[in-house]
């Protein structure tokens, strides 16, 4: 399945008053995470994904986390995301979250490929991922 | 077990380009949610908590979280917030989040009760829960 | 002019690592603060305000801020909006942000009630603000 | 004066649901700026820098912005941040976000080099700026 990595620099505004990082800054972190992934998958930039194929994102349906190392102000860490599942209309990741090596946070999530609704009512249901983006989700 | 239940505003800034909560957003609100059930528990404020007993908070270790339905800005919804489970240095809570009486959002997390390192090392360590605050959780 | 007066509890989540607020995080409040007073001079919510009218919203165009007193995790404040000025299509706003009476922040600022394009291309320009609101935003 | 330029890329996260950057996300973005001009002349880590003068950090004094065209999600956009002034404990900036070229935001912020107070009190003061660093702040 495919993955993707990449570096994150702890900001002073991702940290709390005990100097850790407040731990839903890691959540929009780990959310960029997705976002490149998927970018990389595509080969083109998340934004046009959603305006060419008239979607409204991948609004996450499910998510687990677990944290065993805190992460401080000025800490450069690594984020490796990985696909585990690809379905019709939704998709399971996982982040791993490591500082110098050592595993700070582990995450699954589950996200679903939405759409405006399709009988014109407001609000969102799930679409076809692409099947490009399928193939290229699922490979290597 | 202990449970407190609030309002909270969706936010213009709360929302993202597919004009519902940016999800880590939610966790921000959940986070207040626990402050409040601590505060409402202990009868006293949460700063002052931390200030008298030389802890540094409670941070998270472990989060699950189902979203069902997406929140929009200006939805006023409710956050119960309930005690799972009350250990020596840790504190299991569910958070519901509904919108006219209707599910949106089911959280369970595991937080612990976190204390400079005793050894005079940097990093921080579980220390046990006050007493008091231990019978007012698991109560009623 | 009109005014409204809001209470803001500082959150855990709004403090960074020297145990005061962060500062975008005030301009997260007071963009609250903004919503909070157009919605008392509408007698509505402000997500029905955007929907009826057609409009994106009031994006800033200028803002100035004065930080004189820090504020701190629990912290409950005072923000005072007043309107200073009505335009055809802007709107100027002062915010002041006390604690137990002492003036912390000044913010002025200026918003553009701002439409999609009437000429069908991307992006966003000035529209007038519908005249019940600005009568009920010039008066007392 | 000193200056550096650092790209800075529009998250899903940082948008509204007008499809623009909602405001207080571009101060967090300019404040992470403002580090690493710090870091790029001091030729350390912001956080080291912190440790080792028992500073709490450069909280904003006076900040005031003007925002032109708006950045939306994808948005790889340039900040370039100089420094307009060092005093003994305080230091001027200003930061300038072009996308393509063409400038979106102009920012003009104070800061002050803050330690814990001296006598012992609670809170904070200003602190003289290192010589070292007011020499390579001021240089070109």
């Amino acid at each position: 399945m495919f993955s993707n990595t990449r570096e994150w620099i702890v900001e002073w505004g991702d940290c709390d008053p005990a100097g850790i990082v407040f731990f839903p800054r890691f959540f929009a972190a780990f959310d960029t995470s997705t976002s490149r992934l998927i970018e990389a998958a595509a080969g083109k930039r998340t934004a046009a994904i959603i305006r060419e194929h008239g979607i409204v994102g991948w609004p996450m349906v499910d998510i687990s986390a677990k944290f065993m190392i805190p992460a401080s102000y000025g800490d450069r860490v690594e984020i490796e995301t990985s696909v585990t599942r690809v379905g019709r209309s939704s998709l399971s990741l996982c982040h791993r979250l490591t500082k110098n090596g050592a595993l700070c946070i582990e995450v699954s999530e589950v996200r679903v490929w939405a759409a405006p609704r399709s009988d014109g009512g407001s609000g969102i249901e799930g679409a076809p991922i692409p099947e490009d983006l399928v193939a290229a989700l699922s490979g290597g």
